[in-house]
């Protein structure tokens, strides 16, 4: 199936909007009656809403599922193009994840775990590009400068972090952590500015906005010793937990599994292409208004939307003031994230970066095609953000900016562009976790709110979004079983 | 409600078998209807049978508990002693234990975690006790004696362990690993026998035989190794995923949550103090046989019983040669673990080992009591085994063999001497795992075999008993989705 969502590029055919997934959802409903009163509606189908929908029609709920999209998976979702997985969005996960990985374990996939890098042949080379030219390293020297380079940068403590978020499932349990809630990574690196060689200094600079995906000014330094703390405090735990293992059949191989356990309860009725308008959160029941005017009614809604669309939907009454403030401000990634399929086999062992000229700054090779060709993956920010469907030659010229590739094909999905998400994966600007996370973690009235993008653990993850969607689906279970069907 | 289970001395009250524990299930049974044929049985109330009960009543199933105990949590439960908990079994957690943190995570005990160890005031020290006396370091020195030591025990390849078993949740990912399985750590200590320091080889074994519970011939190097890689291929990594992040409640106030959940779905039924002596496993229905005589059946069963205890039931047809094969060798642990509450305030912050000699190994400063006394965790092990009750004397002996200490109480449960236990957590011997893992994950007919014992991942671990617990309940879902009820 096709979904509407994401580009394919090739010479012969040049840019085509639309790419198979096999998270397509087709027939797009299995709602026959619209005056049903459900337990719960679930809006959106990202692992968060799948996780609760899940659970929720599992512990015997009655579950309307509705999604704007014509597919599954939300920011995580893989292509079929010639039954080759690229990853559009969230891709990596490890067993240092609890709730990605309980899920694994859980539908038996961990046979089904293959590693994005694969350093045993072609040239095994770092390249590092600037506007002055380019630095070859071996990998052992890219960790080296990278190990160095990241523990300067988080060693605020002498213990390269550990004393001061020991345990980052609860990241404030030393509460002086949150002062660098205050800090950017702009003033943190200003801080450290003479302790930095010039090579340190840019490598570290390429991965914040790789992590951040947006400027060294907007990123909060706190949420980024999260994600060191989440991976064991090195840089060699960052690869391992953030950018190496990942689905062969891709994340919609994995996301299709909550989807279809839950069909199987016979609880969960869905409709896709339904984005939705406005809400009532009335005393005993809420009511969904679709865009093309369909209303649906139950009697608790787990909303699952992410941080940056929250505000596009009209609420009555109101948001709270805290939640309706955070979702203003939104967070601030917006990652680019682009595919090339390359003759290049020799580039299969390629990592670089190329900044900060470059309009894609952090690259390498990321799986081999079933045509024999190299699959390189290559990340860009809001620093120098360009659409990539705009230029497809600026694009390739983005491309080439790292190496001399030749290409064959180009996948992406415009994360910045997109209704549902404007933006990928969380982060936050400074004082954004301090001032907004409890906000967004509570209930109003019938209404309970459940992403990644506030999660505890995990939190921009896809373990983040599984987190939330068992807490959420819990809470609604537990609440239900307070009081007796009324309605 | 007092256990029958665990022991407790005081100077005043002597030796009294039976402890207070909250995991004691009063009443003891809730079945009212013998005739009631269940779509489960589960047999086995330790966390793989309640996690496995919890997920099959949630999905809906007719679950019978069966128990041989008075109380849930098999070889992890928690006294409550003037509110204290003293862990009897299983303690420690981490995140980086996918099945334990999802469920810690779900039910919101991130905030009831607390630290084991607090080395903020005392004597912050490690004190190693051979036959000529004691050394005394400093918990800096103690770590890094430990990580050099252990890394060139572990470091077969040059990398601490990491290309050798890169993958800790599928362990022979690299099947190369597997030839460690053939050897003991008392051959792999011979093999580097020139490379360690006296202080090293003494740190190692005493460690080793804290893992295992048994001797250093009959331990597998290559389950040490998958301890290793699972704790991050680090000293400090094992400190942090296998003895610092307890519940401050204790493990019962986390298992109770399983069976409570379990109980509100209206889908349990249970029995406890109530051991099975045989099952029938026919056609369509499986026949339970209790010590009492009682009989219950059901459409499936799950064997959550320990390896070491299966072959005490008589199952008809017999079990599979390679499961009963497996069970008859058992694993090897016979870990003593003897907690003491001190008056010596200044040991909250010791560690140390007494070895060879001694008849406890390891121990540590593991909290303070509502008394304001400390609280010690000592560990034996099957070398120099001893039954801590046959002679409170020599268990005085053995706890001062590591420091003068001034006893108040002593309290712990013989793991040795449990009919439902035989032994501390799995610890195979060599070639356990590559001859038997496999057999023993088996079905056969309609009864399906779960347990820690045989986990992939965090196998031993309370994260194997919940792993293997959601492993069996949605295999058991599966199994009776595919087919109408008959009976």
């Amino acid at each position: 199936m096709t979904s509407r969502d994401g580009y394919v590029w090739t010479e012969a055919e040049g840019l085509r909007a639309g790419v198979r997934s096999i998270g397509v959802i087709e027939p797009p409903s299995n709602l026959t009656d619209n005056t049903i009163i459900f337990d719960v509606i679930i809006v959106g189908a990202g692992y968060c809403g799948l996780t609760a929908a899940r659970d929720a029609t599992l512990s015997g709920l009655k579950v309307l599922l509705l999604e704007g999209r014509d597919r599954i998976g939300g920011r995580s979702w893989s292509t079929d193009i010639g039954r080759y997985p690229f990853e559009m969005g969230g891709t990596w996960v490890h067993w240092g994840q609890p709730h990605v990985w309980r899920e694994i374990s859980r539908y038996e996939m961990r046979d089904q775990i293959e590693i994005s890098y694969d350093f045993s042949s072609g040239i095994n080379q770092y390249l590092m590009v600037n506007a002055e030219g380019t630095q070859s390293m071996t990998h052992d020297e890219e960790d080296a400068l990278m190990e160095s380079g990241l523990q300067k940068f988080f060693n605020v403590d002498g213990k390269s972090g550990r004393d001061i978020m020991p345990f980052p499932h609860n990241a404030s349990f030393n509460p002086e952590v949150l002062k660098y809630d205050k800090q950017t990574v702009a003033e943190r690196l200003f801080e450290i500015r003479n302790f930095l060689t010039p090579n340190e200094r840019v490598a570290i600079e390429a991965f914040v906005l790789l992590c951040s995906g947006g400027t060294l000014e907007t990123t909060s330094f706190f949420e980024l010793l999260h994600w060191w703390a989440l991976s064991e405090y090195s840089y060699q735990g960052c690869i391992e937990y953030l950018v190496k293992y990942k689905f062969r059949f891709g994340q919609s191989s994995f996301s299709i599994r909550f989807f279809r356990e839950a069909q199987e309860t016979g609880n969960l009725s869905y409709v896709f292409n339904c984005p939705i308008v406005s809400v009532r959160n009335e005393e005993n029941v809420v009511q969904v208004t679709a865009r093309d005017g369909q209303t649906f009614e139950a009697r608790r809604m787990i909303s699952a939307m992410p941080l940056n669309v929250l505000n596009a939907v009209h609420f009555n009454p109101a948001l709270s003031p805290g939640r309706k403030a955070a979702a203003d401000i939104g967070h601030i990634n917006q990652c680019i994230k682009v595919h090339a399929e390359i003759k290049d086999r020799h580039l299969r062992s390629w990592t670089g970066i190329s900044y900060p000229h470059n309009r894609l700054i952090y690259g390498f090779g990321d799986g081999t095609t079933p045509a024999g060709n190299t699959h390189v993956v290559c990340f860009g920010a809001q620093h120098n953000h360009f659409e990539p469907e705009d230029d497809i030659q600026e694009t390739i010229k983005a491309l080439n900016g790292f190496v001399e590739m030749h290409i064959e094909r180009i996948v992406f999905h415009n994360w910045s562009k997109d209704e549902f998400a404007k933006g990928a994966w969380f982060f936050p600007g400074p004082e954004f976790v301090t001032k907004h996370l409890e906000d967004l973690r509570l209930r109003e009235g019938n209404i309970f709110f459940a992403s990644s993008d506030w999660a505890v653990g995990w939190r921009s993850f896809i373990d983040g979004a599984i987190e939330e969607g068992t807490r959420a689906a819990l809470a609604v279970k537990r609440d239900l079983q307070r009081i007796p069907k009324q309605l």
